[in-house]
């Protein structure tokens, strides 16, 4: 008897301003076996902005024809651009048995649940609502006015919390970081992750 | 909204031979969150066995009527004593929100499954026979004839794998270790395992 591993789509979402980002970015910096999802968008490259590196650049017609082809994982709009997880990038990933790691919204995390139903869902969640305010505030890219359009926003998301698998509580962000890291060696000992020959 | 947690049984279990009580007892000098099952037995008491830590010591008449009130997870008769893991007590830590940790040999853990298919069941491989072989004759405790035996039996139960939860293959005990441990953490994250209010 002898065992592989099937590759494993793991999925971090929760509301504006929890820290996924820095926590995806600590995670990648320490996991080499991990793949990144790389996003089609079609806004144009910022300064430094490497092509199948940061973005997919497409334009307009390209996304749409992309999207009719159902290609995408999931999508959205963004003011006047358009922004996709490509399907492709992540199966060729997961059928060469590659973990792929992919943050994002809880919109866009909804759809991708409904897409991919096997993926591993985990919910970062702020210590309290008082708390996500002052730092969404601290960070100082956001109105007042728009932080609780927010906020109003994320105790409606919250209540979807019950479609993930794991909640993982963005207090102090090594033990965040180190409960991520562990769901993830878990999860490549699940049984069902494992093809018995 | 917060948040409390429900207490989580786990069994690590798998061959005889495999290093499942040395990776009980490590993973339990480091988690003093982590309380231990402790069986009920018809033997005598060795030198230095203490009633409520090592098991707790009944007679065969007691062990009957215990047996008869289903006060048992799961029980079995070795040679000519009894051994028993006590419904109530893992039931009582459950409750309070404490984690219980249960060793036990394949047999066991089929039953406990039976009786508490909430539990987070993880299987302990040897990295291969040959090396299984190799670590029950080195033990020096068994005769060539009884390994043997047990390797048979060996490959049969690793047939019942599929009723676990998570394979951990024990071939570096302190990578085990550290695998066992992301497992217990991952498994406090699971939303299943936590009360949303």
């Amino acid at each position: 008897m002898y065992f592989t591993r099937k590759g494993i789509l793991f999925i971090i979402s929760g509301p504006s301003g929890v820290g996924k980002g820095t926590l995806k970015r600590a995670l990648l910096s320490k996991m080499s076996d991990m793949r990144v999802s790389v996003s089609v968008t079609t806004r144009l490259p910022r300064d430094g902005e490497i092509e199948g590196k940061h973005y997919f650049f497409v334009n307009h017609h390209e996304f749409e024809e992309m999207k009719k082809r159902n290609e995408f994982l999931e999508c959205a709009e963004v003011y006047t651009n358009s922004y996709g997880t490509p399907r492709s990038f992540v199966m060729d990933n997961l059928e060469r048995g590659c973990d792929v790691l992919l943050e994002i919204d809880i919109q866009g995390a909804l759809q991708v649940k409904h897409s991919m139903p096997s993926g591993v869902f985990i919910f970062i969640s702020p210590p309290n609502m008082e708390e996500l305010a002052s730092r969404l505030l601290s960070r100082g890219q956001d109105s007042q006015d728009s932080i609780y359009l927010r906020l109003a926003a994320s105790e409606d998301e919250l209540k979807q919390i019950r479609c993930y698998d794991y909640l993982v509580i963005n207090d102090e962000i090594d033990e965040a970081l180190e409960k991520i890291k562990a769901i993830i060696v878990a999860e490549r000992c699940r049984l069902e992750n494992i093809d018995l020959r």
